[in-house]
């Protein structure tokens, strides 16, 4: 039996957890498992459980509780990604190598015991930051017991998604270890590990929306953000205001009603990733001028640039009741619908263009020494509001840093242009998101969209587009969430997002530009960002495993392109150079 | 009737055949079109071409000519490309507005009448370049009668992709036009317009090679170059040798057997894109080491930077008469089963490194006045093989540029790392292909993908791949294949091929590293890179147009990325700005 501390280079590519556990011992021992494998939670082996695992049914929503159903759904998404979601390693083992283990005389799997030690929080489902425990602890011996053990419901789900990436699919068919005995402990480093997803630039159906929050979750990932509406579209359904989306959309039939939307976000919940909506405002919200431009100032300007920071041009005036009654009512609308699924809204705030101002009649300045207080207003009426609906706001760098709004301390300040703003925002006592655009833009790189004549400034010439160039795997592994913060402020920093904008990503391409970037972010949130020397953790052993998780995403219906060619994970290290 | 020269601002969105014809007329009269229009090829309406149309039969390999043939194939795929993998054109209209024609008091397309005015080559499938006049005129008038007259089989079928690049489908399924009349002259700028696919990198199954190839044929590329084998696998069978794929394959059933080939270089063909083969000779060979070590130098080194470009290192050694009887036996086997249906094979050459030959007991020399007869002799045994199986060789430009190898001047000299290279190959005579890794490789800019510690030298360092960045469809689209060729050798630039490397692409992702970007080089191949004032093409024009071709990739099966956002390409040039 081997012992393999966490960071080790030694780690066999075949243990190929991802994010990497915090500790963790395996051995040789091959066991195989099979569909009628016995399963416990908490001493249950309850009729639905083997419903699901006889693929006979879906998780039955009217289970007795809440952890019961996360921890179906879990057992269910276990059966799948064993048993029809997984794939055959060969291309972790040398060419033509006779990698799989015999057939003859197989040992088993024999149970799977599933125990909560202590009660999940009363909704789960709304938990703040750090309200979940998502530890767990897994053992593996070599007679075929399976134990996880978790604090929570989601740390059961944790364990056991853990559990599928220690098993192999066979050319036979047949489901395999070769890693028993195992025993894994493990918890997350940071408590808000996210992705954000526009679906304003370029609409998705339910269903791509659902693929990525399922493979976020098989990442370990547990908040998923929909930036839900922007200048381009508003496509999210608000019944009290229906022509909101009818006219806002880019097609009528392009929008989230507000069924679909609770869909997802139980989806997300079920899976220990909490779903949220941001409504971004008071910039990117030209696209409510379809229904009500009453509104809107600045809208659709020629000279674009000068008023936004992409076409098209568009602002919620900052001084009007008739803004303000709008904001009561449509949020009075939306708020109470999300709320049994999260305790977040995100009020945006990013991006705000002074010079709009100057257009609309309500102000008519672009002075910062006007528009100050009635940003200070506009941001605290929203906030009072998502408050009194039981929800927590988060915001954009710049309500803070910027605009210099005095948010109240339970607000989460989501920074995104920098190192420094994570540092500024703790620094003010707040809690902090990480998502710096140089490291964690999953959108960068395919250079402009923009349509210039050759003649136009530099600025806009093919290859500058605000982020290029593309952020690799190795780029987004690099990222520190905690660089340049003292250690007294590490607290405050509770996670990070990483950010797919859509001006370039439709339901077409969207898994190849999440997948498998997305994993390196999921890890530094999971693992940390620094190994146990206090460097950055390694990309050569990083690689292998990435390429392996690439290949279980694959194996689910995800397209996650690929990092290396067969011949570099087929042979080790070979794909480096130590000079 | 509006009088649209090619190059005008003012094109509608709506005729947006792509690439961009040299001459079109057309107007504003809507036509429908049904599955039962009658088809005539030179007068006949033959009765495989209405099972074709009702969809009882795939076209019949027992036809009396390739001619024919070639024209069913293309009825077959209109047919198929109107019907069945069509799309509703919303994005490219206002919001909400009323675009879509009334069905009611319904005008049809009456009539295709085809007419081919001279034979084709005696073997359309081999020819080379510039022998297969692929120039139509199509005219399709307001009562409905379709004419496409072409000198051959394969200009009728561009014809008709053209034609079918003319309908849009109906929310209420039907397919119709709004272009009525319609008048279009056009022919390519090159003869040779290619794409480039490494299948050693990564193996890629017959049915991804022939949906690029649909792809290509759809963007009137007309040739598709496979470099088939390389250091890493060697997936081509050779039957007289069959531990070569056998043990060189990534797997041994990743690999692609004569009738595979075959099926492939028929089905390319009949689309009027020849397929022909790349064994990249001498470098690039390692994986022959798995099967005949005795014939490989350097192989696998572990400082493999010193012998390759990427690992692992290897070449066939370059005075040996083992080599030479190998290549005599496995040519021998390979060239008379691609023949039928090219008229070319790819000799490779690229990328030699002296560094090898040091180990090479045959030649312990890195001194190139010691290697260069031996590549000399090399080379020319190669072609003399290559022309006795009655094919051209194809070589990569370092054989002529670096190595000063006597090439015959039936050698077409593929060009990669400069326009000088260019230049220099049409000033000494040869024909050249062009297709610059700065602007047309595809695979450039997803960041380093060779495993290296944060200690290595910044030459490895995550954005440093060999051809960062990414090349958007822009880039490529301003590459101008005759820049700084004197015009009196403009005539050896035969065309050029765009490269789809396979280090981080595989099934998974290929099409969307291909496509659109792809369609780039095939307008610039077929309509030349300059408009009529000299410049650069507008990409203001070009940018919606391929918005749309995207849309048509999409509606057949291929995974294209979008290159703006519906808002952009909704609204005109509203995202492009004027100062």
């Amino acid at each position: 039996m081997k012992i393999l501390p966490a960071l080790s280079l030694l780690i066999p590519v075949a243990v190929a957890i991802w994010p990497l556990p915090k500790s963790y011992t395996s051995g040789d021992t091959v066991l195989f498992i099979e569909d009628n494998v016995h399963v416990t939670y908490n001493g249950v082996s309850s009729h639905s459980i083997l419903i699901i695992q006889k693929g006979h049914g879906t998780v039955n929503s009217t289970s007795p509780s809440t952890a019961s159903e996360i921890v179906q759904t879990a057992i269910q998404r276990t059966y799948e990604t064993l048993f029809s979601k997984n794939f055959i390693p060969w291309k972790f083992h040398p060419r033509n190598s006779d990698f799989e283990p015999s057939t003859e005389n197989k040992k088993y799997i024999t149970s799977i015991t599933l125990t909560q030690t202590a009660a999940d929080p009363e909704n789960i489902f709304q938990a703040p930051v750090g309200e979940v425990d998502e530890s767990y602890f897994l053992s593996l011996i070599e007679s075929g017991k399976v134990t996880i053990k978790a604090k929570s419901s989601i740390g059961l789900a944790r364990g056991l998604t853990t559990f599928t990436q220690l098993f192999f699919k066979h050319t036979e068919g047949c489901v395999y270890t070769t890693l028993a005995p195992v025993e894994i402990s493990d918890e997350p480093k940071f408590a808000h590990r996210g992705i954000n997803m526009d679906t304003a630039r370029n609409y998705f159906d339910v269903d791509d929306i659902k693929r990525i929050i399922d493979a976020a979750a098989y990442n370990k990932f547990n908040r998923f953000h929909i930036h839900i509406t922007d200048s381009q579209s508003w496509p999210l359904v608000i019944p009290s205001m229906p022509d909101l989306a009818t006219k806002g959309a880019y097609r009528k039939d392009l929008v989230y009603t507000p069924e679909q939307v609770a869909d997802i976000q139980r989806y997300g919940g079920l899976l220990g990733v909490q779903v949220f909506l941001e409504i971004d405002m008071p910039g990117h919200t030209s696209s409510i001028w379809f229904s009500r431009p009453e509104l809107i100032t600045a809208f659709n300007e020629e000279a674009w640039d000068t008023y936004a920071a992409e076409p098209p041009s568009g602002t919620l005036k900052l001084n009007s009741t008739e803004v303000y009654d709008f904001l009561d009512e449509m949020l009075d609308d939306l708020l109470p619908r999300l709320s049994p699924y999260t305790g977040y809204f995100h009020s945006g705030g990013d991006e705000v263009n002074i010079q709009a101002y100057l257009l609309d009649e309500t102000v008519r300045s672009n002075d910062t020494a006007v528009l100050q207080p009635l940003m200070e207003k506009f941001v605290q009426r929203n906030h009072d509001q998502i408050r009194e609906k039981g929800l927590t706001p988060i915001v954009w760098e710049e309500m803070l840093l910027t605009w210099n709004v005095s948010l109240g301390k339970d607000v989460i300040v989501q920074t995104w242009q920098s190192d420094e703003a994570v540092a500024a925002v703790t620094e003010k006592g707040y809690k902090a998101l990480v998502g710096n655009y140089n490291y964690w833009y999953l959108d960068c790189g395919n250079g402009q969209w923009l349509d210039f004549p050759p003649s136009s400034s530099e600025k806009y010439w093919p290859y500058n587009d605000y982020c290029f160039p593309r952020h690799n795997w190795r780029v987004m592994y690099s990222y520190d969430p905690l660089h340049g913060v003292p250690p007294e402020a590490h607290h405050l920093v509770v996670g990070g997002e990483a950010h797919i904008w859509a001006e370039q990503t439709d339901p077409v391409n969207i898994d190849n530009m999440v997948w498998p970037r997305a994993c390196a972010a999921a890890e530094v949130l999971w693992s940390g960002a620094k190994d146990e020397t206090g460097g950055n953790r390694s990309q050569t052993e990083a690689s292998p495993r990435l390429s392996e998780m690439r290949e279980r995403l694959v194996a689910r219906g995800v397209m996650a392109h690929p990092i290396q060619m067969p011949y570099c994970i087929m042979n080790g290290t070979q794909c480096g150079l130590d000079h």
